[in-house]
């Protein structure tokens, strides 16, 4: 059972943390056979927080968590934190799996989005 | 003669800063005949600054530029800071356009970001 984590640094507006959690719902129809569910789990701010959600998905049976840092740059966030908390709770797990994906900032696919973004400029 | 300026926070690491002008240098073939340029632009950390970079593009003889903020989510660098820098320039530039878009994050393509950065993970 895999699952993905989208792990996004989280707002003191509650409404962009809805946002993101609406954007991951989203994502749910098109993730394919590879995955069996998608969440969204927060470093500060909100909650679920990274931690506790990892926790829940492998408590739930989830063998492997992709993990998706969903920030732009790689910033002591992206390098450090994310990282450590990863290796706090795969501790308490052994036989689990976890893959840490690069930022999303990485992805080729992010100049696709500016480009998209660009077009829909009205004249 | 219109511009796309996308405007990132900008990060103390070097590194992080040269990706995003990597990234927005990936997007200039791909921009089409809407735009006669793209440039990259931060808020802090690094240079050059969204307030000098808008200045230059309309002195060298831009008419309008369309500013792309690089942010996930609305917080206040959104919602303020870079609103409260562009009107401060174009008190500068009557008879020139700014066409301010919402943040990256707000585009629905950010969805395809996080299914391409999925079927990435490695099994």
């Amino acid at each position: 059972m895999k699952q993905l984590l989208v792990a996004a640094h989280g707002s003191r507006r509650a409404s962009s943390n809805e946002d993101l959690s609406a954007l991951v719902a989203s994502v749910t129809p098109n993730l394919g056979e590879n995955f069996d569910g998608v969440s969204a789990a927060f470093l500060e701010f909100a909650s679920p927080s990274i931690e506790e959600k990892l926790t829940e998905l492998f408590e739930q049976g989830a063998t492997e968590v992709v993990v998706l840092p969903y920030f732009l740059s790689a910033g002591n966030h992206v390098v450090r934190d994310i990282p450590n908390i990863v290796d706090s709770v795969m501790s308490e797990f052994p036989g689990k799996k976890v893959n840490l994906l690069s930022h999303i900032g990485a992805f080729e696919a992010m100049s696709g989005v500016i480009v998209a973004a660009s077009q829909l400029a009205k004249d």
